[in-house]
């Protein structure tokens, strides 16, 4: 059994979320059965979407790389970072660090690919959409990526930042008409392609249809230190009607 | 803001929803105003009751210390244990890391003194009952312990061991006929002294009249490592006719 390091604090209660997440899905019948982890959140880390975007000149890389280079030095195999948008600097932490950094969004191609899917909807920061994080993981894979248009997109926006991660109440409203819009463009699929709207389905479900990134994530890391029960292999549920093309 | 660590897995779930309650407990409008948390989760740390019970020779503290030590010289501060049963060992833990290792039972005892408490029930492992652990802390304080009989003992340690930290349905009829017996004999608060039971008021509600010591733990831990959110200042309300004495 492996031990996990996380870069976690990105933001924080997605960090509780995701070892909530990693426990559920470990087949553990007590608590010595579980997978070991070791956890530096630092949600003073500078926002990734903002450098991303050259809105500020802070760059959150080099204290990721700083407390990914402790983890391993306390023995952690592999590394997990519960924010969908720090894995724009992916490649670079794998080269500074020296232990695999576990890929979201290159587990999310796998996973749409073996459901079959063809056209997959977008919900992330701007950080993640402008970067094209998941549009160049798509590309050559058969898969689109459906986007928000502006308004929806700054709708999302206002959700990750105003409400979840602001302590406040979700618009659950304007999160709708941005899923549907997706969906009624024929998306198969909508990716929660932020941790914070992964908070969003822990409250309030969501139904089918959705595919939750960090439960993608979190499912990586337990094949990698623990036991998945099996309920967990599957974690994308189509609507009725959505056939894979 | 202080560093705060954390020797977390005793069980695992339990360590998650602390991390939550930290995260919901915190006055912040952003990932950046929360507290900075070193988290080591090793869930094969030696069962506490079992050792303290004398029914197993394998004792956690040394694991213990040697986690405390290494968050320690990572930039701990303070350490938190979301394990009750743990406290056991506390000074033992606080003398050997040499940084306070904040206590649950004696901040539970602050708690039920400003609440105006004399007779509180205590739902907890029988390593915490065994040891006198909240008897004694009551002791001096004019508060008396109520425990469960033999039998509710008995179902108390079932939904520890077989419900929750087995990933299992909570026996949740069993749970009330506990604490009702104990209210019914004049309790005027229960205490939920096993972190594991925090997880049955996480998912099912409770109600009034219950004192949860993990979200006493973490009150403290925000109080010292950040900033309280208001509505965390009183963690208890009593039942109706419930006056304090």
């Amino acid at each position: 059994m492996k031990k996990l390091g996380v870069i976690g604090g990105l933001g924080p209660m997605a960090t509780a979320y995701f070892l909530q997440l990693l426990t559920q899905m470990s087949d553990a019948k007590s608590d010595q059965e579980h997978m070991e982890i070791l956890l530096h959140s630092k949600p003073q880390i500078p926002d990734r979407t903002r450098f991303i975007l050259g809105q500020s000149g802070e760059n959150p890389l080099p204290q990721m790389v700083e407390i990914g280079v402790d983890l391993k030095s306390q023995g952690a195999e592999a590394i997990a970072i519960p924010c969908v948008t720090a894995h724009y600097f992916q490649k670079n932490l794998e080269d500074a660090i020296g232990i695999p950094i576990l890929n979201a969004v290159e587990e999310t191609v796998l996973c749409l690919k073996e459901a079959g899917i063809s056209r997959a909807g977008v919900l992330a920061t701007d950080g993640t959409i402008e970067s094209g994080l998941f549009q160049r993981a798509f590309a050559g894979e058969g898969i689109s990526a459906m986007l928000p248009d502006r308004a929806g997109q700054q709708a999302v926006m206002q959700i990750i930042y105003q409400n979840v991660k602001a302590g406040q109440p979700v618009d659950l409203a304007a999160f709708w008409r941005v899923a549907e819009g997706l969906f009624g463009q024929g998306a198969q699929a909508v990716l929660l392609a932020c941790t914070e709207l992964s908070l969003v389905k822990r409250d309030f479900g969501l139904g089918e249809g959705f595919l939750d990134v960090m439960e993608v994530l979190a499912r990586k890391a337990v094949l990698i230190c623990g036991r998945l029960k099996g309920q967990y292999e599957c974690l994308l549920r189509l609507r009725e009607g959505q056939c894979p093309s």
